[in-house]
């Protein structure tokens, strides 16, 4: 508002190099196979599906469900997740922090019931990290579109990709510096950079919209309902996995029991 | 599905005297004219805020800001706020108990970003607890659609609304018992129960989501925009105020300074 | 805004008698036991689905789908919906008129996909009209909860029903208009008034959101998902199903195909 | 599902030869320095906020709004635009066609309240076209985070930033086409390509989040709230308030004289 006094803010910048680009930027290219997932801070237990749960029955005495031990109530959490009953697991959050390829970042971010805040190609000079595809991702695709089927690639194909990544991107990225040694706004100078430049971002959600993620996010048998996920985004989504299972272990193991169907 | 195991499922109702009818009701219909506000538990802080925003320009770095004593930037927060930079607001979670008349919970209902869990009329006997408005309820409306402005009521008015209020939901629920006695399902008698009797549910929200809450349902002339909020919701979103004040300070005077919009 | 010149806006009240009080009020109280459904105005057709999903593989050339014969395409909508890709089902939209109680309204507010506006009590005196179940209702609820069956209602439980039904109602709406006479404003008047009340409102949804509200406020034997709705939300619920299945046959029949799951 | 039976799904790749790679790709790269927004398809009418808003008045009355002349209710667009009652400017639809660059793309798809579908690069081969910022574009970025002006760049600037971009979406193209055609997947191959590189998307809103994103997504003197959008967001965003203004011209002159703050 016009009329508002100006905040006495001090730059964000100050304290980020990247930001205002006043150190040296790094010319060495990076690559990178993995993905980072971190649970940043999560508030979320299988007791917190139950006072959710028990509050149609029991109104003011489900306050006593909070922060007991669930594990007697293992039977209603199964039941609740196989009637899909969803509201029950919303009352609980998980704060991600993730560092992948922007191609993965574009899957992720059409998940609309996640909060999100990411490094900003505007704001920051980005780094000199790429994603490569590591010896062990199937490289080539077999099969009709929405069935597709991935086998191994051949040795050939393995350093083509690599030869070609490291190439491209390296290049991509000496331009990138040049132009903004030359003054170009980042935001301008980013057209260059490839897809597979690392980002990073924190993603915060329940269990409810957590498990519908995986379930569209993981390849698995033993799902009702079958998804072909990209092995980029499904790394991410593993690790994902693995921290909801830890923390709520018997809303995980229910969700998997009931073929990984979001409830 | 069909093919799915059975799970020894153990009804909720077992537990829960009001879900299977089992036991004396209570016949003695009581008023309140307070509502009840429990924040239930809460993952929520400042310096939330500070690694949400920073990883824009900090990415990785803004790591180092998760759990830190966010005092040293209240500029940024307040910044933020100003020009309206929402999602950094995301990242945390407040879950709140209330109890409260129906005809509140039918308007804080609307609000699309909270999750919820509410006492079920369907599976539960409803408690005979009315809401009355106390002595300090204007009752009597001034003024055109959308700008009225209410005023004291006669001690006649008062007398009025306390006779009419007790004779009709005291008939209602005693027609209510009549019919569950009488082997009439929850769902059916409950449609003679007035809007005023109290129901109690867990409504789950980040800070953003609150923020838009408190701005429509609190009435403030330092608001930049105006709220009329019927003066019980109020009465709620005031408790669920004091919670966030305690809970993230910076956050709630940045937004209070800032004219009351959230971000 | 405090700056913002006044709008020179004729308060809405000027055509609606009941929300100035001015007309005199009608107190002959009147039941229904049956509920309206109107399809306001739509844009949805199945060739909104293939549009959509095929810009995925036709890039620009899916502009070639909008408006055209989708009868040939059926595989497509089947295979979307069996696969659960759900997204290209919400480039449409349902806008729906409903009259129903309010008990009605508060299970179908719990919905956070639609858009929703309604009747107000605190602009409006609310009319005399009140939900009484049929003949056809079956009264009587048996077994656990959570696999609720419902079954015939007596003679005696039919009776009951209507007389205490329509003896707390009548006695409701006069007490209502009594505080309304005396000058007590509308908002604390109403709340004596039963959830039995008929409200109004303009719910709008895209076909992906109507039909996961179907999947849960429909019962029926092929589901692959059991759900357990309240007979008066069915009620809506069928006639907005009657509705989709005229807009968009192919994807209403692809739904049903695949066991009435949202995809 | 597993017992489901198979469709008889004719593979949607048929009739799109980038999906299956059988015809010769296009070598020329070509480069743009525009966007393409189309209105597909809408529903959407000044007198859709007016039945919407007047039914909290005039419940079933409202319904005689439906496709009226809304010109003489101009001051309730007005009223309800100031005083931000958000929910009747929802009742409505617009579908955008947008072609524009991934980066472009990035920041549209935070918007949650749209549906989205987008071109696959991992179902179709990307076609040749990438982003040049034309002459008119602002290079040069000059003072403090969140605060950015923007200024002319020289001619050297933009010798070098066309130079830059040609080669590198040149080359990176080129080794794109070179793992196809050795067989490497569509989405592996893609990680090398520039986020310059176009798509196309379909794009669905109601009023209420177009103009929530409008008013992030324009720099406009006239604002309530700053924005500082990226110049090419910014032109998306400026073809599809042209479209918002032709089909509802009241609401958004009413947006525009309240500051475009969203309702």
């Amino acid at each position: 508002m016009s009329t508002q006094p100006t905040a006495t803010f001090t730059a964000p910048a100050a304290a980020d190099p990247g930001a205002d680009g006043a150190d040296a930027p790094e010319r060495d290219v990076r690559f990178r196979s993995d993905v980072a997932v971190e649970l940043v801070k999560s508030s979320a237990a299988d007791a917190d599906v139950l006072f959710a749960a028990r509050v149609s029955t029991a109104g003011e005495k489900s306050l006593d469900e909070v922060g007991t031990d669930a594990e007697r109530s293992a039977g209603l959490i199964n039941y609740l997740m196989r009637d899909r009953h969803g509201s029950p697991f919303e009352h609980n959050q998980f704060t991600f922090y993730v560092s992948a390829p922007i191609f993965v970042f574009r899957e992720f971010m059409r998940h609309r019931t996640f909060s999100y805040n990411e490094e900003s190609g505007r704001y920051r000079r980005l780094e000199p990290v790429f994603y490569l595809p590591g010896p062990e991702r199937k490289l080539v695709q077999e099969g009709k579109p929405g069935r597709y089927v991935f086998v191994d690639g051949s040795a050939e194909q393995h350093a083509l990709v690599e030869t070609a990544t490291r190439r491209v991107c390296t290049e991509a990225y000496h331009a990138y510096l040049e132009m903004l040694e030359a003054g170009v706004a980042r935001e301008v100078a980013r057209g260059v950079l490839p897809v597979s430049i690392y980002s990073s971002m924190y993603a915060t959600c329940n269990a409810r919209a957590l498990m519908h993620f995986l379930s569209l996010r993981t390849k698995r048998e033993d799902s009702t309902f079958p998804s072909f996920p990209q092995r980029e985004i499904e790394m991410v989504a593993e690790r994902m996995e693995e921290h909801f299972a830890r923390t709520m272990p018997l809303t995980h193991a229910a969700w998997n029991r009931n073929g990984r169907v979001a409830p």
